[in-house]
C-alpha cells in the first residue's frame, strides 16, 4: 500500500496543498490505493526521510519520494503498465510547461486572492508559522494582501486566457481525457475550494465548466472532498 | 510541391508572421519540400480559395488550407511516417495550451513593444491598411502604442516566466528535440526579429538560449532569414 503525506488543516480531512492535490488525483489516475497521512507545515520530522520538508510525499515499500513532479515521474516509470499520467510520446516534456504555468502565473494569482483564507484554516499549531513565513514573502499583513482582491479579480480571471481558449475546443487539457495537465492545474482550483468561498471563477466560464468536470472524476474524489462548494 | 502563402514586407523576403512562421518550421520538421509565395496584407483575391483572408495558406495538391493550427493537423495527418509535430500519444491535445498561450500572453506582449517596427517594414501598398486597422484595434496611434515600452519591458519579460523555467530544464519545449510547441512558441519571437532590432530578451535569458537553438535548426532556416541580429 502507497503512503501519501499530505497536508492537513485545522480538520484532517481539510486538504489544501495545490501540489498535494496533483498527486492525490495522479494515484487516481493510476488507480494505485493509498493510505492518505495528514501532515501539518509544523512536523518536519515525520518526512524527514525524504530528505526536506515539504510535501507531497509518497513512500511506496520503503522508498521515499518527494515533490510532486517527482512524483509522478515515478509512478509513471514504476508502473508504465497503468494508464499514462502524460499520454505517451512526448507527454512528460509537453506537461513541463503546465507545471511551472500553475506555479509561476495560477498559483501566485490565486494566492493574492485567498491567502488569509488558508491561514484560517490551518491547523492551530501551524498559524504562527504560516503567517510569520507568509508575511516575510509578502512583506504586508496577510490583510493587506487580500485587501484589495475585487480589484485584482478580473485580472486574475484574464491571466487565464490561455486555459479558457484550450478548454473552449476540447473537454480536458489532455484531449477528450485528462490527463496530468489536468491535474496540474486543477489542483489549484482544488486547493482554493478547500479553504476559501471566494468565486475565483465565473460561473459561465469554460474553465468552470472544465473544473466541475474534474470534480466529478474518479467518483466525486475531489469533488466530495471537504471545502466549500463552487458556483 | 506544396505551396505556401507567407506575409512578406516591402522586401518579398522579409517574412514577419508569427503563424507563417509555424507553419515554414513545421514543413521543414516534416521535411516537406516548399514553393513559398511572398503575400501582402491587401492581396485578399489571391488566397480567396482558402475560404478566408489570412495567411498562413497552404496548397498541397490542389487542396487549400488556411490557419496553422489546421494545417499542422493536416500535415500530421497526411504525412504520418515524416517526423511527427506533436511527438505522438496526446501530443495534439497537449500543444493547444501552447498556440493559446503564444496567441493571447506572448504575442500580445511583444506586439506592444514593436508595432511601430513592423509598420516600417510592410510593403507600400499595405501601409493605409496595416496603420488604419491597428489603430482601430488599439485605440490610439502606433506611435502611441509603443511609446512606453521601455517601462513595458520588464513586465513583458516576467510574463515569460513559464517558458523559461521550462527552457532552464530542457533545451526543448518538447523535450530532447524540438515540437510543434517550439514552432508555435518561437515563431513569435522570429516574427519579431524579422522587423524589429529592439533587444526584447536579456542576453542571458534560458529563452534567449533556447532562441539561438531554435535559430539554428534546419540548416539556420530561421537565422538566416531577412531580419535583425539578436544579442
Amino acid at each position: 500500500m502507497l503512503e501519501l503525506y499530505e497536508l492537513a488543516g485545522a480538520e484532517e480531512d481539510r486538504l489544501f496543498s495545490p501540489f498535494c492535490w496533483r498527486t492525490r488525483l495522479a494515484l487516481a489516475h493510476k488507480g494505485l490505493p493509498m493510505r492518505s497521512i495528514p501532515w501539518r507545515f509544523t512536523e518536519k520530522e515525520k518526512i524527514a526521510p525524504s530528505g526536506q520538508g515539504r510535501v507531497p510525499v509518497l513512500v511506496d515499500n520503503g522508498r521515499w519520494t518527494a515533490d510532486s513532479w517527482a512524483i509522478a515521474a515515478y509512478l509513471e516509470a514504476t508502473y508504465p503498465d497503468r494508464p499514462s499520467l502524460f499520454g505517451n510520446g512526448a507527454g512528460p516534456a509537453l506537461s513541463r510547461f503546465y507545471n511551472n504555468w500553475a506555479d509561476s502565473v495560477l498559483q501566485p494569482g490565486l494566492i493574492r486572492l485567498t491567502l488569509l483564507d488558508i491561514w484560517r484554516h490551518v491547523a492551530p499549531q501551524d498559524k504562527d508559522y504560516f503567517r510569520r513565513s507568509r508575511e516575510e514573502r509578502f512583506g504586508v499583513s496577510l490583510e493587506t494582501v487580500v485587501a484589495d482582491r475585487d480589484q485584482r479579480l478580473e485580472g486574475f480571471r484574464q491571466s487565464l486566457a490561455p486555459l479558457r481558449l484550450t478548454l473552449q475546443t476540447q473537454p480536458f487539457l489532455g484531449g477528450e481525457a485528462p490527463l496530468y495537465a489536468d491535474y496540474i492545474v486543477f489542483g489549484a482550483f482544488q486547493w482554493v475550494r478547500c479553504i476559501s468561498d471566494y468565486a475565483v471563477l465565473a460561473a459561465d466560464d469554460a474553465v468552470a465548466a472544465w473544473r466541475r468536470r474534474m470534480l466529478g472524476l474518479f467518483e466525486g474524489l475531489a469533488g466530495k472532498a471537504k471545502g466549500y462548494a463552487v458556483e
